[in-house]
C-alpha cells in the first residue's frame, strides 16, 4: 500500500498566513511527523515556532482527529571540515535525517495514515523537506507526497515595506548570506538574502547600498527597518536584539538594491 | 480623512491559493477596483482571469456588501520606441493607469469606504500594483495601503513539480524572458524567468540546461513538462497551445538549471 504524505507549506510565521488550501491539507493529515528538535526546542529558546506550528492545528484543524509524531533530529555539524564541504555535509545531515523519519514512520505510523509535514515559509526555497522525503522513499518507505506551496518570509517582508523586489523588468538574485559577497562579485544589484545570521551586508564594499531589512516577521516581535546601507546598519543591529530578547530566537531576511545614483 | 485601500495577493489561479489573512482583506473591502481591458476581457478571451477574481469574491466574501468600480485601462503601447526604453514605456503607462484610478476614485467611492486591489500571485514579483497605487497618492488622494502577500506562480511551479528552486546554499536568479540572455551570459545557473510569451530558452547556446515548465498553473488547463531543455522544446510549445486552446489565454514560468555534468 502507498502511504500519503502532504508537504504543507504554513508560510512565514503568524497563524493565518497559510492559503485556504493548506487548510484543507492539514485536515487531511493523521499524523504530524515533527523533529524532536523543534519539539525539545521549547525548553531551549525556538520554542515559539513549535507553539506557532501547534497553534496553526488548533485554529485551522476541525475537531481534533490527529497526533504529533516526533523524530529524533540527528546532531547537525556545524563545523566546516576539510575536503568535505557545505553541499556534502549538508546532504549527510540529510540522509541521517531521512533514516530517523524511516523508522519513525515505520514504528509509529499505518500506511494507510496521512502523514504530513509542515513547512516553514514556501517549501521550494531553502527548505530540506523535500529532499529528506525524496531520500525516506529511496530508504524503501513507498511513498507519494504533494507540496502544498506557502507565502515566503521574503514575500512577507515585501508586503510589510510595500515594495515590488523587482525593478521594473529587471532581475532579482535570491541568495544566502554565506554567498552574498560572490554575487555581488558577479555583478548582481537586487539581493533577496535569506539565512544571514552574521549580517554579512555590512561587510559590503563600497557604499551605495539601499537595505529593506524584517525580522520575526509576521510574529508579535516583528522588527521593520529601511534605509541606505550605511545609515542603517546600527538600527538593525539593535532591532535584531530587540527581537531576539522578545521572541527568545529570531530569524531575518532581506533585500539589497543598488541605490540609483545621485 | 485618509482613505484606506488593501492590495491582496490573490495567488496564481484556483480560487483557494490564497492565505486566511487575504481572505480576511477581502471580506474587508467595500469597492473592488478593476482595469476595465480586464472587465471587458470576458468578451474577449482572457476572461477567465476575470471569471477567477469573480469567484474568489463570491466563494470567500460573506454576504454581498460589496462592489465592483472598474477603471478604462489606457492602452499600453507594446512598441519598442528609440530613446524611450522598456522602463520609461512602462513608467508611461503607469503614470496614465494611476490617472484613470485617481479619476475613478474620485467619482465613485466615498473617503470613507474601504478600496481593494486584487493582486494576481503575489505583489512583490513583476507587478505594477503597489507602483500605481504609490502614483495615486502622488495624484493627491490621500491614501494608506496595506499589502497582503500571496502565493506567486513560481511556488505553485516548484511545488507541482515537487522541487526546491535553489541547490544546496546556491543562488536563485529571477527574471524575465527578455533578460535570460544577459543573465545567463553573466554567469547565472540557476533561473526563473517570468514573462516570458516567447520562450526565449530556446535560444539558449549549449546544451546542458534542465527545465521545469508550467503554464496556467492552478486552473483546470494547467500543463507540466520537465526534461532536459533540448529534449523537451517541442512537448513545451505543444502544452502551450493546448493550455491557450482550452483556456482562451496562457501563462506560463520556469526554471532552468545547468544540469550536472555527466
Ligand atoms: C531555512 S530558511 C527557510 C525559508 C523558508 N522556506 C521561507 O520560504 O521563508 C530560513 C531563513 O528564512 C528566513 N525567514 C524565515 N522565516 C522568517 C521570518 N518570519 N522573518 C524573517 N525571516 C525569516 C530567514 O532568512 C531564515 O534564515
Ligand atoms: C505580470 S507577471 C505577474 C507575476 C505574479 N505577480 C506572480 O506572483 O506570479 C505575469 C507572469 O507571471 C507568470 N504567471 C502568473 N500566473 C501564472 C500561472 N497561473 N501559471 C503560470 N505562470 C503564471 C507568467 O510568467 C506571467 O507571464
Amino acid at each position: 500500500m502507498t502511504r500519503k504524505a502532504l508537504l504543507i507549506g504554513i508560510g512565514p510565521g503568524g497563524p493565518d498566513q497559510l492559503t485556504v488550501e493548506a487548510v484543507r491539507a492539514l485536515n487531511e493529515v493523521d499524523v504530524f511527523l515533527v523533529a524532536d528538535k523543534e519539539a525539545a526546542a521549547g525548553r531551549e529558546g525556538t520554542g515559539d515556532l513549535v507553539a506557532l506550528r501547534e497553534e496553526i492545528c488548533r485554529r485551522h484543524i476541525t475537531g481534533n482527529n490527529y497526533r504529533i509524531v516526533t523524530v529524533p533530529d540527528p546532531p547537525r555539524d556545524r563545523a566546516p571540515v576539510a575536503d568535505h564541504g557545505y553541499g556534502r555535509q549538508v546532504r549527510d545531515w540529510h540522509a541521517a535525517r531521512a533514516r530517523a523519519y524511516t523508522d519513525a514512520i515505520v514504528k509509529h505510523t499505518r500506511p494507510d495514515e496521512v502523514l504530513g509535514f509542515l513547512v516553514w515559509g514556501d517549501p521550494s526555497l531553502y527548505d530540506s523537506t523535500i529532499r529528506v522525503v525524496e531520500r525516506i522513499r529511496s530508504c524503501g518507505v513507498d511513498l507519494d507526497y504533494q507540496v502544498i506551496p506557502g507565502v515566503s518570509s521574503v514575500q512577507l517582508l515585501a508586503a510589510r515595506h510595500r515594495i515590488v523586489l523587482n525593478r521594473i523588468g529587471g532581475p532579482i538574485t535570491v541568495t544566502t548570506g554565506r554567498r552574498l559577497g560572490t554575487d555581488v562579485a558577479r555583478g548582481a544589484d537586487t539581493l533577496v538574502v535569506f539565512l544571514d545570521g552574521c549580517l554579512s551586508c555590512a561587510e559590503l564594499p563600497g557604499a551605495g547600498w539601499d537595505i529593506w531589512w524584517g525580522a520575526n516577521l509576521g510574529t508579535a516581535s516583528e522588527e521593520l527597518v529601511a534605509g541606505r546601507l550605511g545609515e542603517v546598519m546600527d538600527a538593525i543591529r539593535a532591532a535584531r536584539k530587540r527581537a531576539k530578547a522578545a521572541q527568545g530566537w529570531v530569524m531575518d531576511v532581506y533585500l539589497l538594491r543598488r541605490a540609483a545614483v545621485s
